[in-house]
């Protein structure tokens, strides 16, 4: 695993908890981390148990007791470090957003499908994609239940940036991040909104916003210049037909980590919200007039996604459970020698959505169409 | 009063619990209801005890114990009667939105320009401003509590096309209703973004979408051709820099009358819908960190706005008691000599608002600004 | 109608709106208001259209043009008012509870029963039955959707007491209102709890309290003395076998109106809350379970009790619209010669249960038996 | 640690997490796992690390690598391993209830203040103290921010035995559980009244049933008798005066783990339902009436008990992580040298409740008085 920060962390945890908690046919055995930063590296190392610390990327991807590489590094560098490591026969999961820029993807892309002809299996980590309650939305929709689809809304709403006083991180750079709150928390609303729904968005109008374009350094020395988005909102099509609202932002007051997402079709609707992550919200129209309404369900029975594992019903999952889930999902994947999903292809297909909305932006909020996949490597 | 549907009888509630509840200080009295069906008028006039029917309305406007007019009739007839009142010298409330197209909106605009002069009054039926949580949503922000305004949502949400069987209404016909979902609800959208925030809506972009285009006539005898909108979709900036995200839609199915508002400012924020109309949802970020969160306001105390004429506290409002609230301030706004709010003027820019999203839409969703308003109508 | 305080306003709106929104096959005139203070009365008179204001309850009730009598006054005067109407051959409405005591209520049901054998019907004003929400939990009830009921919960929490320099009323008389929490607002808990069943409370173990002993009074000079409980707690059963929690306060700090009850059967659940009045909550046990949860539905359709004479789905009733459907289904039921309900003999039962709460109470919480009804007077 | 069923995973995730998390004094290290069946205590085991397993736990409490011993068993096995542990020198954690009996729980209370003597340390697992929003809960009312306290209602809703047909287990046997919902669920209820209060109950009145009484085994031979209660309804007093109500049961169809506490007092409420454990609702009584409500207070930023270790603001914690809090606040006490909470004595405080409501439905429901604590034992 590259990567020691908040990710490193939740990864760790999601490693350990797939085989204290699942019976995953591939047991996973924590080989080395890799870490720019030998201290800080070892210390998330000691907290779980990693044996071996390398700081160069490389030396980790070249070791022979490494058969998948974790990639939880900055956006800037997924690209070179999943490419070498689907080169060198590993199985690569890799953090969201897939890269910085629509080249990069197309490259991870184009090296996964290729890969993928020698066996290896490359998987994106959008793994809000199994918060349970997301996964049994994305049932309901795949089993009909919500007929022909009319609207999308998907909104990443976050407020760390209220507070025009708020420090600069690697966030707020172009050069670290590509975007702000697009490609951070948007990419995921975008995602979703194609995950739930099986369809493309194939084109957006957008506005994005820097509120606030200097912040205090952490060190206290002067300030950092904000060279990403604060906010974006956008509205778009699915391909299918259906209109869709977008919106990321760091400056929805009192918002803390709310992705929200609606859909409505002709036989029913479902909601979530992330700061709730144990309900789903459905709408059943098909049932009768007189007790119809959204049904909350607590998304904790062991007929749910992933919750045979866990605690007995009522007892809810919380933020890294998700990450257990994935790493099941992968090892069960490579074991099967089938692909898991989300593939690059998906991310790839994220990331002309957030470039189109920068294009749209930058000609003043004209409508942007997204091309359809056209290579194999897109709709892998 | 002019009409007899659905808004002839919230209007006749209105004038009647103004003055069972309240004390204006001029007492409404009912005097002509007018109406084209005699049939149907008269059986209003029979529920609501007015005393005469008349089938003509320039009958109506031409009476000497007519001082008020209400025009509660579709949006094609509202400019004519409006106007025709005005110039009679009799103060008109019309019900939104003010008119079907900009040029009436602007002629409407005119002649309560003209007629205030003369101490005529004109007010506008954006009678959601006066649901007490909206009013005092719109006190808050006024004070200041949300700060510097970053971000506003504003969507209504409605589901009764999502039936593709539904019948056709003339709703659903350009001619008399001017528009479909976008004037019908997504004006009280727009008002309510304005209202609220104090600022003009300086831009669009926008979808529109009719999903359904044929629908059964009523009668059983073959379908009417849908020629408005079925749900709209924008995205648009405040003039004070505040992103804004709208939507009117009558395909958000589960969703019966959801006219949801959320401001996100940088000392706090509100959340409104409509569905539970007694609350308001308020985030002061200045408060100490530890209890922090959205306060659910049951704005049903005597210090809330007009709620001292109603019931103890937690015996809640229903969809009509707003109309007591505007036929009260209308009566003190003529007794007083000043302009009620919202005025023809309001209306205009709602109007604005709703033909540049139409023009963006027909321009294949580019970016469509709206200008600000030039004229002494128009800032009324 | 006699009384012209909270109750006068709130019924003489049901009246006149019964009218104008329903079509009974009766239609009500109002004919005198009768209360002791003139200009209270002609006040309410003048705001509700009373053509006559009577200072003397038995002028009232003698008026030829007088066939039906609203009782609206304290509870210490129901039984003398009531009983005198009922043998003067007048149709009675009276409002809860339906005495301050056990004997005047017998007493009034024993007038009940006796004016029935002359067609002269009885009707007691627990409104709460009639809010579309709790309705519709009837009818789900009576249609098995519960199945066999385990658990009744049933609170009445206000906060109008917690303050303790909150001055004094009569409603703090054990006088003039009987009892305190318990029969001003616990008696509608207890009511709703055998409605919604069709079950009666077979005993209970109870405890009150009286927070503060002393309150000022209004004009400033001295104290009062609170000679009613602020609270009681009482658990109980239901002659089902149901077990039932049961709580009436004036203490519950930010609850306003909560009458809050919940229904546990195997089949399935029910929860509502009087301040979120168009909302019942529906769980489906037998349901697919990983679609199961309780559902929020919004009581606004038209297919839901009253509802189709108010406004389209969404637009919420607020805390009279129940009054007129009182009045509705009372002239409903004289016309047809049936007997309305709640009958005064329902009345009894609540008093019987709220008798033996505070013999509980003497008792150090004992447990009290209450006596199945016996009489014919009881079961009517 | 002793115990291998849903406890023994929750625990060994607990100490693990609070090495990974955490940074506790002294660093845990899993040294052995006791259980009487090697199978099943060998794969808990192998899951968690446990480097021995031991199927005899006085083995494993005669191990001198082992200085915490953690019991997980049943309850009718906690007072002869607590109790030997203790006596042995090693610090125990217990998970509650405490005992089955009051005997037992007084035997437990006497070892555990004879042991402190020794600087020996003993904790009972009423983990749910430890939840982000009850530990924010039980500050905010020690800061007096609730002032006087007037009610309390605490209640323990699931349902899984609501269907006649669920199986029979070793919770509906009094021999091996003592008592049924009551010392499950409601021991919950009632530990966290007195622990959010600072008060003990003085009292109860109590009503307990078993609706189903035989139910079938689980290898489909036969049935198993149902010796403990299915559901427990009590009322009673805190020794400060406030009114308390309490429920526990296993028949409440729709709630799966919702254990729901209220707390009201003079200056502010406090609400709380497991089944949305990160969020606390508080009202503050204080605040400027026109914003009063109950403030939905999403516990997660830094600032919150616990949470520093954790993810960023709006990630949820799940079930399983006040089982970490428990570990690590366990071991800064033994490496403080101060005592740990909830202790012995607070168990038996509870147990005595539980045993008064035993008592009281025996007596027909009548009130049952609870002695203050005596001895030095209780109130350790």
């Amino acid at each position: 695993m590259v990567g020691y920060g908040f990710m490193g962390m939740a990864h760790s945890q999601g490693w350990r908890n797939a085989r204290s908690f699942f019976d995953p046919p591939l047991r996973p055995r924590l080989a080395a981390l890799g870490g720019r930063n030998r201290d800080a590296a070892g210390e998330l190392a000691d907290r779980f148990d990693w044996p071996v610390v390398e700081t160069d990327w490389r030396a980790l991807v070249a070791r022979d007791d490494v058969h998948v590489v974790d990639v939880c590094t900055p956006g800037d560098t997924h690209a070179e470090i999943a490419v070498a490591a689907l080169e060198a026969g590993k199985h690569v999961l890799c953090e969201k957003p897939l890269a910085n820029t629509v080249a990069e993807a197309e490259a991870m892309a184009e090296a996964a499908a290729k890969a993928r002809e020698h066996g290896v299996r490359s998987m994106l980590g959008f793994t809000y994609r199994r918060v349970p309650a997301l996964s049994l939305a994305r049932r309901l929709v795949a089993e009909g239940r919500l007929g022909r689809l009319r609207h999308v809304r998907a909104r990443y709403l976050q407020d760390w940036l209220t507070d025009p006083t708020a420090p600069y991180t690697w966030r707020m750079s172009r050069e670290r991040a590509g975007s702000g709150a697009l490609g951070d928390i948007g990419a995921h609303a975008v995602d979703l909104a194609q995950f739930l729904t099986g369809e493309f968005v194939s084109g957006v109008s957008a506005v994005t916003d820097t509120f606030v374009h200097e912040r205090p350094l952490p060190d206290g020395g002067g300030t950092g210049a904000v060279t990403v988005d604060d906010a974006a909102v956008f509205l778009g099509r699915l391909d299918g037909g259906a209109l869709a609202s977008f919106e990321a932002t760091r400056y929805a007051t009192g918002r803390k980590n709310a992705l929200r997402i609606e859909l409505n079709g002709d036989r029913g609707s479902l909601a979530f919200d992330l700061e709730e992550l144990n309900v789903l919200h459905f709408h059943d129209a098909t049932a009768d007039t007189v007790v119809q309404g959204f049904t909350r369900i607590l998304v904790t029975e062991p007929e749910h996604p992933y919750l045979e594992a866990w605690w007995p019903p009522g007892h809810g999952l919380g933020y890294e459970h998700a990450f257990a889930h994935q790493a099941v999902d992968l090892l069960s994947a490579i074991d099967a020698g089938t692909d898991p999903e989300p593939s690059f292809a998906d991310g790839l297909r994220v990331q002309r959505v957030l470039a189109a909305v920068e294009e749209s932006h930058e000609a003043g909020g004209s409508w942007t169409a997204i091309p359809a996949p056209a290579t194999a490597a897109e709709t892998a």
